[in-house]
């Protein structure tokens, strides 16, 4: 089964969009967990535990991982193998090097953790992004237009092209459209940008996007959702409003309501 | 003592702009050496052990411990110990993402494993950058125009700007140009674009640059060693034509003289 096969199953399965960022703060866990490793893997758990009747797709960001030292390998393993293995588990590592030096990444990401699918950075071009795509039954969600401020330092410029000048992030749209020859490519689009959200749909569209932004970064949900195809969702990528609905011991069950409110507004856009 | 400083002082002490690239792939160790993590971290030993009078500074590539699965790490934190004190230590990692998501990589690398520097990628633009050069003791080496055929997708393309029209590489070396405040920005060029590199000098003078891209990739050494300035030196980085010089039981002899050779070459173009 493709990449995009196992990802519509498992909105289909769950009817939702809804993907949940795993990116546990050590500093942020709640009352009653210990403050290191153990203390993340037992909250990863939790949270998946009362999430994964809700959402489609598990989103650990490798940072939060890296940041705790040789430990925080095996509570990424760990909590990887925490997802139920209907749905998608997604690496957010955002990498990209020569082609030598991406095979090596892709073989971390892929045949050592296992992931379906990453997200990867497209400064370094095609070649850099190839030995991703040449796991042919993986996703690869290309990084196009993020939500953060600093977007408009590269993204948001101006490029000339054949078709005239258009902002970087819609050439990325284009190149990206161009990979994905094994049908696994996706795009990566925050929330906090509904107009180039709408854009890059008109640019590829069929190609499953990934969109942050939502909850504590106060993107646009019907943006987001306008921007779902029934053959090329959109995944909606929550972390810190989920995650930390609670600071108390009823950090699991407040996670849940945050899941099933956010599944339920989402839902209520979708299916009008 | 500041990066720079530090930088300097390697540079000094070792007459040598020579970068040695740990990227050491399990599949190409050489004859004797066990095909796993503990070969590798060997292999690495014995690199540094027979470079560290000619060098000034190492660059283990991350993907290729992380390639090694949840062993890598060890190897990687323990290669990074090898290194001698009063040498730089540049984690080649070229990371980014959104500001609370970088503070973590930040952690990772400059906290947990301790390197002196580390590459990161600008496409997310300034905010994904300064997590890094919070590390106000640390080097930020921003990766600007990358000697792989990729480099034309994005880098190379024309983008407009109050001065007119001029290749996103150009955009990025301005920018990181700007974020020097702290006095701890390099750029990182492939020696494969020779023009690009000297462009980037002029747009950038005070900045130090890492230049990979010589040995296997057939890179422009002159050109090198021309963006190479006293107070804003250019790291020369070669890691598989020193690595790989012998397959053989002799690769540590081969190897050292690869980077005698490399050196000399170097300096017959720095001292004239």
């Amino acid at each position: 089964m493709g990449f995009l096969d196992k990802l519509r199953a498992a909105v289909t399965s769950r009817d939702s969009l809804l993907c949940v960022g795993l990116d546990p703060d050590v500093d942020r866990l709640p009352e009653g967990l210990p403050r290191g490793p153990d203390g993340v893997l037992r909250f990863n758990r939790e949270i998946i535990a009362v999430t994964q009747d809700l959402a489609c797709a598990y989103k650990p960001n490798l940072a939060f991982y890296e940041a705790l030292g040789r430990e925080g390998y095996d509570v990424l393993r760990e909590s990887i193998r925490a997802i139920p293995g209907d749905l998608i588990s997604l690496g957010d590592a955002k990498r990209a090097d020569i082609s030598t030096t991406s095979r090596m990444y892709a073989r971390a990401l892929f045949d050592q953790l296992g992931f379906d699918a990453v997200t990867v950075n497209p400064y370094l071009g095609g070649d850099a992004i190839q030995p991703f795509l040449d796991y042919t039954d993986r996703g690869v969600f290309v990084v196009c237009r993020t939500s953060n401020p600093g977007a408009a330092d590269l993204e948001s410029r101006l490029v000339s092209t054949d078709a005239g000048r258009r902002p970087l992030f819609e050439v990325v749209a284009c190149l990206a459209d161009g990979w994905n020859a094994a049908g696994n490519v996706g795009l990566v689009l925050g929330a906090t940008a509904p107009e180039e959200l709408a854009r890059a749909r008109e640019i590829a569209p069929t190609l499953p996007f990934l969109v942050p932004g939502i909850g504590a970064q106060a993107g646009d949900l019907a943006a987001a959702v306008r921007a779902s195809r029934p053959h090329a969702p959109a995944l909606i990528s929550a972390s810190r409003s989920i995650l930390y609905a609670s600071t108390g011991r009823d950090f699991a069950e407040m996670a849940r309501r945050a899941a099933i409110d956010l599944k339920a507004a989402i839902n209520r856009l979708r299916h009008g």
